[in-house]
Protein backbone atom coordinates (compact mmCIF):
# COMPACT_ATOMS: atom_id res chain seq x y z
CA UNK A 1 0.00 0.00 0.00
CA UNK A 2 1.67 3.17 -0.78
CA UNK A 3 2.01 5.94 2.13
CA UNK A 4 -1.09 8.23 0.21
CA UNK A 5 -3.25 5.27 1.06
CA UNK A 6 -2.32 4.11 4.29
CA UNK A 7 -2.62 7.74 5.51
CA UNK A 8 -6.43 8.28 3.77
CA UNK A 9 -7.28 4.61 6.23
CA UNK A 10 -5.63 5.84 9.18
CA UNK A 11 -7.44 9.20 8.92
CA UNK A 12 -10.42 7.48 7.73
CA UNK A 13 -10.30 4.95 11.39
CA UNK A 14 -9.45 8.00 13.57
CA UNK A 15 -12.70 9.99 12.17
CA UNK A 16 -14.63 6.77 12.51
CA UNK A 17 -13.66 6.42 16.10
CA UNK A 18 -15.75 9.75 16.87
CA UNK A 19 -18.51 8.46 14.48
CA UNK A 20 -19.88 6.15 16.81
CA UNK A 21 -23.23 6.02 18.22
CA UNK A 22 -24.90 9.42 19.75
CA UNK A 23 -22.45 11.61 18.04
CA UNK A 24 -24.26 14.79 17.41
CA UNK A 25 -24.51 14.89 13.31
CA UNK A 26 -23.23 17.92 12.62
CA UNK A 27 -19.61 18.26 14.60
CA UNK A 28 -19.20 15.01 12.99
CA UNK A 29 -20.26 16.27 9.60
CA UNK A 30 -17.47 19.50 10.81
CA UNK A 31 -14.91 17.01 11.59
CA UNK A 32 -15.09 15.49 8.29
CA UNK A 33 -15.51 18.75 6.19
CA UNK A 34 -12.02 19.49 8.44
CA UNK A 35 -9.73 16.37 6.99
CA UNK A 36 -11.77 15.11 3.98
CA UNK A 37 -10.94 15.45 1.21
CA UNK A 38 -7.18 15.55 1.37
CA UNK A 39 -5.18 18.69 1.44
CA UNK A 40 -1.48 17.49 0.05
CA UNK A 41 -0.57 15.45 3.49
CA UNK A 42 2.67 16.89 3.26
CA UNK A 43 3.33 16.52 6.84
CA UNK A 44 1.72 12.94 7.32
CA UNK A 45 4.09 11.81 4.17
CA UNK A 46 7.08 13.20 5.41
CA UNK A 47 5.93 10.95 8.99
CA UNK A 48 5.70 8.00 6.72
CA UNK A 49 8.80 8.53 4.58
CA UNK A 50 10.85 8.94 7.82
CA UNK A 51 9.78 5.97 9.70
CA UNK A 52 10.23 3.59 6.28
CA UNK A 53 14.05 5.16 6.41
CA UNK A 54 14.20 3.56 9.93
CA UNK A 55 12.37 0.07 8.92
CA UNK A 56 8.85 1.09 9.95
CA UNK A 57 8.75 -1.97 11.60
CA UNK A 58 5.55 -0.85 13.53
CA UNK A 59 3.79 0.13 11.01
CA UNK A 60 0.47 0.87 12.97
CA UNK A 61 2.05 2.76 15.34
CA UNK A 62 3.41 5.15 12.29
CA UNK A 63 -0.22 5.00 10.57
CA UNK A 64 -1.65 6.57 13.82
CA UNK A 65 1.46 8.71 14.17
CA UNK A 66 1.05 10.05 10.74
CA UNK A 67 -2.62 10.43 11.10
CA UNK A 68 -2.32 12.51 14.39
CA UNK A 69 -0.03 14.86 12.86
CA UNK A 70 -2.63 15.29 10.04
CA UNK A 71 -5.50 15.41 12.57
CA UNK A 72 -3.52 18.47 14.68
CA UNK A 73 -3.00 20.66 11.55
CA UNK A 74 -6.60 20.42 10.37
CA UNK A 75 -7.31 21.17 13.75
CA UNK A 76 -4.91 24.00 13.51
CA UNK A 77 -6.00 25.31 10.86
CA UNK A 78 -9.94 25.08 11.74
CA UNK A 79 -9.12 27.09 14.42
CA UNK A 80 -6.94 29.95 12.81
CA UNK A 81 -9.66 30.51 10.45
CA UNK A 82 -11.91 31.36 12.83
CA UNK A 83 -13.42 35.23 13.04
CA UNK A 84 -11.32 36.08 15.91
CA UNK A 85 -7.83 34.93 13.57
CA UNK A 86 -8.10 35.27 10.30
CA UNK A 87 -11.58 34.46 9.63
CA UNK A 88 -11.15 33.20 6.31
CA UNK A 89 -13.96 32.25 3.84
CA UNK A 90 -12.33 29.50 2.31
CA UNK A 91 -9.59 26.63 2.94
CA UNK A 92 -8.73 23.82 0.18
CA UNK A 93 -10.75 25.41 -2.13
CA UNK A 94 -14.10 24.87 -0.22
CA UNK A 95 -15.68 27.14 2.76
CA UNK A 96 -14.08 27.06 6.03
CA UNK A 97 -15.31 24.98 8.81
CA UNK A 98 -16.76 28.14 10.44
CA UNK A 99 -18.79 29.15 7.29
CA UNK A 100 -20.10 26.21 6.86
CA UNK A 101 -21.27 24.76 10.01
CA UNK A 102 -20.84 28.31 11.99
CA UNK A 103 -18.28 29.46 14.70
CA UNK A 104 -19.18 27.29 17.92
CA UNK A 105 -18.86 23.97 15.66
CA UNK A 106 -15.69 25.54 14.37
CA UNK A 107 -14.48 26.11 17.85
CA UNK A 108 -15.98 22.07 18.72
CA UNK A 109 -14.71 20.34 15.95
CA UNK A 110 -10.96 21.74 16.39
CA UNK A 111 -10.65 20.91 20.38
CA UNK A 112 -12.32 17.29 19.59
CA UNK A 113 -10.30 16.89 16.61
CA UNK A 114 -7.11 17.45 18.82
CA UNK A 115 -8.54 14.85 21.09
CA UNK A 116 -8.99 12.41 18.39
CA UNK A 117 -5.07 12.92 17.48
CA UNK A 118 -4.32 11.30 20.53
CA UNK A 119 -6.46 8.74 20.75
CA UNK A 120 -5.86 7.29 17.71
CA UNK A 121 -1.99 6.92 18.68
CA UNK A 122 -3.41 5.14 21.88
CA UNK A 123 -5.84 2.98 20.01
CA UNK A 124 -2.57 1.38 17.73
CA UNK A 125 -1.06 -1.50 18.59
CA UNK A 126 2.79 -1.01 19.60
CA UNK A 127 5.55 -1.81 21.98
CA UNK A 128 4.24 -0.28 25.06
CA UNK A 129 7.40 1.67 25.28
CA UNK A 130 7.20 3.22 22.09
CA UNK A 131 3.72 5.03 23.31
CA UNK A 132 5.14 7.49 25.87
CA UNK A 133 7.36 9.01 23.80
CA UNK A 134 5.54 8.94 20.77
CA UNK A 135 2.73 10.51 22.90
CA UNK A 136 5.33 12.96 24.11
CA UNK A 137 6.25 14.15 20.84
CA UNK A 138 2.94 14.66 19.66
CA UNK A 139 1.65 16.69 22.01
CA UNK A 140 5.28 18.66 22.18
CA UNK A 141 4.62 20.08 18.49
CA UNK A 142 1.05 21.31 19.26
CA UNK A 143 1.09 22.67 22.82
CA UNK A 144 3.16 25.14 25.24
CA UNK A 145 5.54 26.16 25.05
CA UNK A 146 6.87 25.67 21.63
CA UNK A 147 4.14 23.74 19.49
CA UNK A 148 1.47 25.50 16.87
CA UNK A 149 -0.85 27.09 19.75
CA UNK A 150 2.16 28.31 20.69
CA UNK A 151 2.90 29.91 17.89
CA UNK A 152 -0.09 31.14 16.97
CA UNK A 153 -0.01 33.04 20.26
CA UNK A 154 2.56 34.93 19.12
CA UNK A 155 0.51 37.27 17.35
CA UNK A 156 -1.31 38.16 20.73
CA UNK A 157 1.87 39.41 22.28
CA UNK A 158 3.13 42.94 22.41
CA UNK A 159 6.73 41.77 21.31
CA UNK A 160 7.18 39.27 19.08
CA UNK A 161 10.21 36.71 19.60
CA UNK A 162 10.39 36.05 15.30
CA UNK A 163 12.47 32.97 16.25
CA UNK A 164 10.29 31.17 18.30
CA UNK A 165 7.16 32.12 16.03
CA UNK A 166 8.25 30.52 13.41
CA UNK A 167 9.99 27.96 14.91
CA UNK A 168 6.02 27.07 16.37
CA UNK A 169 3.82 28.06 14.10
CA UNK A 170 5.45 26.12 11.25
CA UNK A 171 8.23 24.39 12.14
CA UNK A 172 6.64 22.50 15.25
CA UNK A 173 4.36 20.05 12.90
CA UNK A 174 7.28 19.47 10.84
CA UNK A 175 9.35 18.84 13.19
CA UNK A 176 7.07 16.25 14.74
CA UNK A 177 6.84 14.60 11.45
CA UNK A 178 10.17 13.59 11.15
CA UNK A 179 10.21 13.21 15.09
CA UNK A 180 7.27 10.86 14.77
CA UNK A 181 8.70 9.12 11.68
CA UNK A 182 11.60 7.57 13.92
CA UNK A 183 9.86 7.23 17.36
CA UNK A 184 7.12 5.33 15.44
CA UNK A 185 9.96 2.79 14.15
CA UNK A 186 11.75 2.61 17.63
CA UNK A 187 14.94 5.47 17.19
CA UNK A 188 15.26 7.91 19.26
CA UNK A 189 13.68 11.38 17.50
CA UNK A 190 15.84 13.85 18.78
CA UNK A 191 18.32 13.23 15.93
CA UNK A 192 15.68 13.68 13.05
CA UNK A 193 14.17 16.91 14.49
CA UNK A 194 16.48 19.37 12.01
CA UNK A 195 15.47 17.57 8.94
CA UNK A 196 12.22 18.50 9.74
CA UNK A 197 12.78 22.03 11.40
CA UNK A 198 14.46 22.98 7.62
CA UNK A 199 11.97 21.13 6.08
CA UNK A 200 9.29 23.63 7.81
CA UNK A 201 11.35 26.71 8.02
CA UNK A 202 11.58 25.57 3.63
CA UNK A 203 7.78 25.32 3.93
CA UNK A 204 6.99 28.38 5.59
CA UNK A 205 9.42 30.47 3.16
CA UNK A 206 7.26 28.32 0.11
CA UNK A 207 3.95 29.69 2.14
CA UNK A 208 4.83 32.96 1.97
CA UNK A 209 5.98 32.75 -1.89
CA UNK A 210 2.36 31.30 -2.74
CA UNK A 211 0.68 34.29 -0.80
CA UNK A 212 2.55 36.90 -2.39
CA UNK A 213 2.67 35.61 -6.31
CA UNK A 214 -0.42 33.11 -6.65
CA UNK A 215 -3.77 33.08 -7.26
CA UNK A 216 -6.43 32.09 -4.86
CA UNK A 217 -7.77 29.34 -7.62
CA UNK A 218 -4.10 27.82 -7.28
CA UNK A 219 -3.81 28.44 -3.65
CA UNK A 220 -7.66 27.06 -2.41
CA UNK A 221 -7.41 29.68 0.00
CA UNK A 222 -7.30 34.07 -0.23
CA UNK A 223 -4.05 35.16 -1.20
CA UNK A 224 -2.21 38.48 -0.37
CA UNK A 225 -3.55 37.96 3.26
CA UNK A 226 0.21 38.34 4.82
CA UNK A 227 0.51 42.13 3.55
CA UNK A 228 -2.90 42.11 3.64
CA UNK A 229 -2.98 41.58 7.59
CA UNK A 230 0.72 42.87 8.24
CA UNK A 231 2.11 39.54 9.18
CA UNK A 232 5.62 38.72 8.99
CA UNK A 233 6.69 37.54 5.70
CA UNK A 234 9.92 36.51 3.97
CA UNK A 235 8.82 37.67 0.53
CA UNK A 236 8.18 41.20 2.22
CA UNK A 237 11.79 40.90 4.26
CA UNK A 238 13.87 38.92 1.22
CA UNK A 239 12.28 40.21 -1.46
CA UNK A 240 10.63 37.53 -4.34
CA UNK A 241 14.09 36.01 -5.92
CA UNK A 242 15.23 36.67 -2.05
CA UNK A 243 13.00 34.31 -0.71
CA UNK A 244 13.48 31.84 -3.69
CA UNK A 245 17.16 31.32 -3.23
CA UNK A 246 16.12 31.26 0.43
CA UNK A 247 14.20 28.21 0.07
CA UNK A 248 16.93 26.79 -2.59
CA UNK A 249 19.59 27.03 1.01
CA UNK A 250 17.12 25.45 3.13
CA UNK A 251 16.06 22.93 1.06
CA UNK A 252 20.26 21.85 0.79
CA UNK A 253 20.40 22.05 4.72
CA UNK A 254 17.08 19.97 4.85
CA UNK A 255 19.06 17.39 2.75
CA UNK A 256 22.30 17.76 5.00
CA UNK A 257 20.08 17.06 7.80
CA UNK A 258 19.16 13.44 7.17
CA UNK A 259 21.09 11.15 9.56
CA UNK A 260 22.39 7.98 8.47
CA UNK A 261 19.98 5.49 8.10
CA UNK A 262 18.75 2.52 5.84
CA UNK A 263 17.10 4.49 3.53
CA UNK A 264 18.45 7.82 3.28
CA UNK A 265 18.82 7.72 -0.60
CA UNK A 266 14.81 7.61 -0.82
CA UNK A 267 14.07 10.34 1.73
CA UNK A 268 16.41 12.55 0.13
CA UNK A 269 14.54 11.97 -3.48
CA UNK A 270 11.21 11.89 -1.46
CA UNK A 271 12.46 15.78 -0.32
CA UNK A 272 13.28 16.81 -3.62
CA UNK A 273 10.14 15.75 -5.07
CA UNK A 274 8.03 17.08 -2.85
CA UNK A 275 9.98 20.46 -2.81
CA UNK A 276 8.55 20.91 -6.55
CA UNK A 277 5.15 20.96 -5.04
CA UNK A 278 6.09 24.29 -2.97
CA UNK A 279 6.00 27.04 -5.20
CA UNK A 280 3.63 28.41 -7.62
CA UNK A 281 3.12 26.93 -11.15
CA UNK A 282 4.42 29.97 -13.03
CA UNK A 283 7.88 30.24 -10.46
CA UNK A 284 11.14 27.86 -11.55
CA UNK A 285 11.28 25.18 -8.95
CA UNK A 286 14.24 25.91 -6.89
CA UNK A 287 16.91 23.30 -7.58
CA UNK A 288 18.13 21.75 -4.25
CA UNK A 289 20.61 19.57 -5.29
CA UNK B 1 -0.26 14.40 51.48
CA UNK B 2 -4.06 15.05 51.38
CA UNK B 3 -5.53 14.97 48.10
CA UNK B 4 -6.00 18.74 47.50
CA UNK B 5 -2.52 19.17 48.06
CA UNK B 6 -1.79 16.23 45.41
CA UNK B 7 -3.82 17.33 42.70
CA UNK B 8 -2.45 21.73 42.73
CA UNK B 9 0.56 20.07 42.59
CA UNK B 10 -0.30 18.15 39.42
CA UNK B 11 -1.63 20.41 37.80
CA UNK B 12 1.11 23.25 39.03
CA UNK B 13 3.68 20.77 37.34
CA UNK B 14 1.44 19.92 34.55
CA UNK B 15 1.28 23.65 33.92
CA UNK B 16 4.93 24.49 34.26
CA UNK B 17 5.54 22.09 31.28
CA UNK B 18 3.91 24.85 29.15
CA UNK B 19 5.68 27.61 30.84
CA UNK B 20 9.68 26.27 29.85
CA UNK B 21 12.05 28.22 27.74
CA UNK B 22 10.34 30.14 24.53
CA UNK B 23 6.72 30.19 26.11
CA UNK B 24 4.81 33.03 24.45
CA UNK B 25 3.92 34.87 27.93
CA UNK B 26 0.72 35.78 27.98
CA UNK B 27 -0.58 32.62 26.53
CA UNK B 28 1.02 31.37 29.32
CA UNK B 29 -0.82 33.67 31.80
CA UNK B 30 -4.23 32.77 30.20
CA UNK B 31 -3.48 29.19 31.08
CA UNK B 32 -2.97 29.89 34.89
CA UNK B 33 -5.62 32.12 34.76
CA UNK B 34 -7.38 29.56 33.89
CA UNK B 35 -6.18 26.57 36.14
CA UNK B 36 -5.52 28.68 39.06
CA UNK B 37 -6.81 29.83 41.60
CA UNK B 38 -8.17 26.49 42.45
CA UNK B 39 -12.37 26.00 41.88
CA UNK B 40 -13.88 23.21 43.78
CA UNK B 41 -11.69 20.41 41.97
CA UNK B 42 -14.17 18.02 42.22
CA UNK B 43 -13.66 16.00 39.44
CA UNK B 44 -9.67 15.40 40.46
CA UNK B 45 -10.73 14.64 44.34
CA UNK B 46 -12.91 11.96 42.64
CA UNK B 47 -10.72 10.25 40.74
CA UNK B 48 -7.83 10.27 43.63
CA UNK B 49 -10.55 8.80 46.04
CA UNK B 50 -11.66 6.00 43.56
CA UNK B 51 -7.89 5.11 42.90
CA UNK B 52 -7.43 5.39 47.03
CA UNK B 53 -10.50 3.01 47.18
CA UNK B 54 -8.61 1.05 44.79
CA UNK B 55 -5.19 0.64 46.03
CA UNK B 56 -3.31 3.62 44.62
CA UNK B 57 -0.29 1.42 43.62
CA UNK B 58 0.86 3.92 40.69
CA UNK B 59 0.23 7.68 42.98
CA UNK B 60 2.13 9.46 40.06
CA UNK B 61 -0.45 8.37 37.36
CA UNK B 62 -3.17 8.86 39.64
CA UNK B 63 -1.93 12.35 40.19
CA UNK B 64 -1.30 12.98 36.26
CA UNK B 65 -4.66 11.23 35.82
CA UNK B 66 -6.51 13.61 38.20
CA UNK B 67 -5.10 16.67 36.90
CA UNK B 68 -5.48 15.67 33.44
CA UNK B 69 -9.56 15.67 33.85
CA UNK B 70 -9.34 19.25 36.10
CA UNK B 71 -6.96 20.80 32.62
CA UNK B 72 -9.99 19.70 30.14
CA UNK B 73 -12.48 20.55 32.50
CA UNK B 74 -10.74 23.98 32.73
CA UNK B 75 -10.15 24.07 29.31
CA UNK B 76 -14.14 23.50 28.62
CA UNK B 77 -15.05 26.22 30.50
CA UNK B 78 -12.56 28.34 28.55
CA UNK B 79 -14.17 27.39 25.06
CA UNK B 80 -17.82 27.80 26.88
CA UNK B 81 -17.50 31.24 28.05
CA UNK B 82 -16.28 32.16 24.46
CA UNK B 83 -18.93 35.10 22.32
CA UNK B 84 -19.87 32.34 20.34
CA UNK B 85 -21.60 30.29 23.09
CA UNK B 86 -22.15 32.00 26.48
CA UNK B 87 -20.13 34.68 26.24
CA UNK B 88 -19.44 34.60 30.35
CA UNK B 89 -17.97 37.77 31.57
CA UNK B 90 -17.20 36.25 34.84
CA UNK B 91 -15.82 32.41 35.91
CA UNK B 92 -14.89 31.41 39.04
CA UNK B 93 -15.32 34.98 40.55
CA UNK B 94 -13.00 36.96 38.19
CA UNK B 95 -13.15 37.82 34.50
CA UNK B 96 -13.50 35.32 32.27
CA UNK B 97 -10.10 33.95 29.91
CA UNK B 98 -11.40 36.11 26.66
CA UNK B 99 -12.53 39.23 28.74
CA UNK B 100 -9.17 39.16 30.47
CA UNK B 101 -6.49 38.31 27.72
CA UNK B 102 -9.09 38.20 24.28
CA UNK B 103 -10.58 35.70 22.06
CA UNK B 104 -7.64 34.58 20.50
CA UNK B 105 -5.76 33.67 23.83
CA UNK B 106 -8.84 32.19 24.71
CA UNK B 107 -9.22 29.71 21.90
CA UNK B 108 -5.66 29.13 21.86
CA UNK B 109 -5.28 28.56 26.12
CA UNK B 110 -7.97 25.63 25.39
CA UNK B 111 -6.47 24.31 22.99
CA UNK B 112 -3.42 23.94 24.75
CA UNK B 113 -5.02 22.94 28.32
CA UNK B 114 -6.11 19.97 25.95
CA UNK B 115 -2.96 19.03 24.78
CA UNK B 116 -1.48 19.42 28.25
CA UNK B 117 -3.62 17.19 29.71
CA UNK B 118 -2.40 13.79 27.12
CA UNK B 119 0.84 15.35 28.11
CA UNK B 120 1.02 15.41 31.70
CA UNK B 121 -0.38 11.51 31.31
CA UNK B 122 2.24 10.75 29.20
CA UNK B 123 5.32 12.30 31.41
CA UNK B 124 3.96 10.28 34.56
CA UNK B 125 6.02 7.00 35.21
CA UNK B 126 3.84 3.87 35.42
CA UNK B 127 2.83 0.50 34.24
CA UNK B 128 3.81 0.47 30.11
CA UNK B 129 -0.42 -1.33 30.41
CA UNK B 130 -1.71 1.58 32.01
CA UNK B 131 -1.11 4.29 29.68
CA UNK B 132 -3.27 3.54 26.73
CA UNK B 133 -5.92 2.65 28.81
CA UNK B 134 -5.56 5.61 30.49
CA UNK B 135 -5.14 7.89 27.58
CA UNK B 136 -8.41 6.42 26.00
CA UNK B 137 -10.16 6.81 29.31
CA UNK B 138 -9.23 10.81 29.14
CA UNK B 139 -10.25 10.69 24.88
CA UNK B 140 -13.37 9.48 25.51
CA UNK B 141 -14.58 11.85 28.32
CA UNK B 142 -13.64 15.35 26.17
CA UNK B 143 -14.17 14.47 22.31
CA UNK B 144 -16.69 12.32 20.13
CA UNK B 145 -18.87 10.45 20.04
CA UNK B 146 -19.53 10.90 23.88
CA UNK B 147 -17.26 13.38 25.42
CA UNK B 148 -17.50 16.97 26.78
CA UNK B 149 -17.12 18.37 23.14
CA UNK B 150 -19.76 16.37 21.48
CA UNK B 151 -22.12 17.54 24.69
CA UNK B 152 -21.49 21.11 23.41
CA UNK B 153 -21.99 20.57 19.92
CA UNK B 154 -25.69 19.15 20.81
CA UNK B 155 -26.40 22.56 21.67
CA UNK B 156 -25.80 23.28 18.06
CA UNK B 157 -27.85 20.39 16.66
CA UNK B 158 -31.88 21.11 15.08
CA UNK B 159 -33.30 18.29 17.11
CA UNK B 160 -31.22 17.37 20.69
CA UNK B 161 -30.59 14.09 21.76
CA UNK B 162 -31.55 15.18 25.67
CA UNK B 163 -29.93 11.93 26.90
CA UNK B 164 -26.36 12.08 24.71
CA UNK B 165 -26.60 15.84 25.76
CA UNK B 166 -26.34 15.34 29.38
CA UNK B 167 -24.44 12.42 29.27
CA UNK B 168 -21.62 13.92 27.24
CA UNK B 169 -21.96 17.23 28.61
CA UNK B 170 -21.53 16.65 32.07
CA UNK B 171 -21.34 13.40 32.83
CA UNK B 172 -18.69 12.36 30.51
CA UNK B 173 -15.97 13.95 32.78
CA UNK B 174 -17.33 12.55 35.86
CA UNK B 175 -17.46 9.04 34.20
CA UNK B 176 -13.88 9.86 33.22
CA UNK B 177 -13.36 10.62 36.86
CA UNK B 178 -14.21 7.28 38.72
CA UNK B 179 -12.76 5.47 35.72
CA UNK B 180 -9.29 6.77 35.81
CA UNK B 181 -9.06 6.38 39.53
CA UNK B 182 -9.22 3.11 38.56
CA UNK B 183 -7.40 2.85 35.44
CA UNK B 184 -4.53 4.16 37.23
CA UNK B 185 -4.98 1.75 40.08
CA UNK B 186 -4.83 -0.51 37.61
CA UNK B 187 -8.44 -2.07 37.57
CA UNK B 188 -10.50 -2.24 34.99
CA UNK B 189 -12.12 1.11 34.78
CA UNK B 190 -15.67 -0.08 33.27
CA UNK B 191 -17.32 -0.88 36.40
CA UNK B 192 -16.63 2.78 37.31
CA UNK B 193 -18.54 4.10 35.10
CA UNK B 194 -22.14 3.71 36.76
CA UNK B 195 -20.58 5.80 39.78
CA UNK B 196 -19.15 8.65 37.89
CA UNK B 197 -22.38 8.72 35.44
CA UNK B 198 -24.84 9.14 38.70
CA UNK B 199 -22.66 11.57 40.41
CA UNK B 200 -22.00 13.70 37.19
CA UNK B 201 -26.46 13.49 37.02
CA UNK B 202 -26.51 15.05 40.59
CA UNK B 203 -24.07 17.44 39.10
CA UNK B 204 -25.62 18.52 36.27
CA UNK B 205 -28.97 18.61 38.72
CA UNK B 206 -27.47 20.32 41.28
CA UNK B 207 -25.86 23.10 38.68
CA UNK B 208 -29.46 23.61 37.35
CA UNK B 209 -30.58 24.59 40.99
CA UNK B 210 -27.96 26.61 41.73
CA UNK B 211 -28.81 28.58 38.37
CA UNK B 212 -32.01 29.14 39.80
CA UNK B 213 -31.38 29.99 42.97
CA UNK B 214 -28.16 31.37 43.87
CA UNK B 215 -27.40 34.71 43.16
CA UNK B 216 -23.66 35.59 41.01
CA UNK B 217 -22.07 36.10 44.43
CA UNK B 218 -22.44 32.78 45.39
CA UNK B 219 -21.63 31.22 42.50
CA UNK B 220 -18.95 33.02 41.20
CA UNK B 221 -20.52 33.55 37.71
CA UNK B 222 -23.67 34.80 36.54
CA UNK B 223 -26.59 33.32 37.70
CA UNK B 224 -30.00 32.87 35.68
CA UNK B 225 -28.66 31.72 32.39
CA UNK B 226 -30.59 28.74 31.77
CA UNK B 227 -33.60 30.08 31.21
CA UNK B 228 -32.28 33.34 30.33
CA UNK B 229 -30.43 31.22 27.37
CA UNK B 230 -33.30 28.42 26.67
CA UNK B 231 -30.82 26.08 27.77
CA UNK B 232 -32.63 22.59 29.05
CA UNK B 233 -32.83 22.79 32.93
CA UNK B 234 -34.22 19.88 35.74
CA UNK B 235 -35.49 23.63 37.77
CA UNK B 236 -37.72 23.91 34.47
CA UNK B 237 -38.82 20.89 34.02
CA UNK B 238 -39.54 19.54 37.78
CA UNK B 239 -39.66 22.55 39.85
CA UNK B 240 -37.23 23.40 42.19
CA UNK B 241 -38.28 20.82 44.79
CA UNK B 242 -38.56 18.05 42.31
CA UNK B 243 -34.98 18.89 41.47
CA UNK B 244 -34.02 18.56 45.17
CA UNK B 245 -35.42 15.57 44.90
CA UNK B 246 -34.18 14.29 41.89
CA UNK B 247 -30.75 14.74 42.90
CA UNK B 248 -31.13 13.15 46.56
CA UNK B 249 -32.17 10.29 44.65
CA UNK B 250 -29.14 10.25 42.21
CA UNK B 251 -27.12 10.27 45.70
CA UNK B 252 -28.54 6.62 46.60
CA UNK B 253 -27.81 5.79 43.61
CA UNK B 254 -24.66 6.71 43.68
CA UNK B 255 -23.63 5.29 46.10
CA UNK B 256 -25.47 1.95 44.98
CA UNK B 257 -23.48 1.68 42.39
CA UNK B 258 -19.68 1.68 44.19
CA UNK B 259 -18.19 -1.36 43.24
CA UNK B 260 -16.84 -3.92 45.93
CA UNK B 261 -13.75 -2.46 46.74
CA UNK B 262 -10.78 -2.21 49.62
CA UNK B 263 -11.78 2.02 50.62
CA UNK B 264 -15.84 1.21 50.04
CA UNK B 265 -16.78 3.21 53.26
CA UNK B 266 -14.19 5.67 52.79
CA UNK B 267 -15.54 6.48 49.24
CA UNK B 268 -19.25 6.41 50.32
CA UNK B 269 -18.43 8.81 53.15
CA UNK B 270 -16.23 11.72 50.45
CA UNK B 271 -19.44 11.09 47.97
CA UNK B 272 -22.21 12.22 50.65
CA UNK B 273 -19.62 15.18 52.00
CA UNK B 274 -19.40 16.52 48.69
CA UNK B 275 -22.83 16.33 48.32
CA UNK B 276 -23.56 19.36 50.71
CA UNK B 277 -21.26 21.83 48.84
CA UNK B 278 -23.33 21.47 45.77
CA UNK B 279 -26.59 23.24 46.60
CA UNK B 280 -27.27 27.10 47.29
CA UNK B 281 -26.67 27.34 51.43
CA UNK B 282 -29.86 28.10 51.92
CA UNK B 283 -31.54 25.24 50.75
CA UNK B 284 -31.21 22.25 52.71
CA UNK B 285 -28.71 20.02 51.79
CA UNK B 286 -30.80 16.69 50.10
CA UNK B 287 -30.26 13.86 52.79
CA UNK B 288 -28.58 10.66 50.63
CA UNK B 289 -28.14 7.82 53.11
Amino acid sequence: MDGSARIERALNRAIELGEGPGAPPRLAAAMRHAVFPRGARVRPRLCLAVAAACGDDEPELTDAAAASIELLHCASLVHDDLPCFDDAATRRGKPSVHRAFGERLAVLAGDALIVMAFEAIAHAKCSPERLPRVILTVAGSVGMPLGIAAGQAWECEPEVDLAHYHQSKTGALFAAATMLGAAAAGRDPQPWRALGERIGEAYQVADDIRDAAADEDEMGKPAGQDAALGRPSAVSELGLSGALARLDQLLKEAIAAIPACPGEGDLKSLILAEAKRLVPKHLAAPQAA
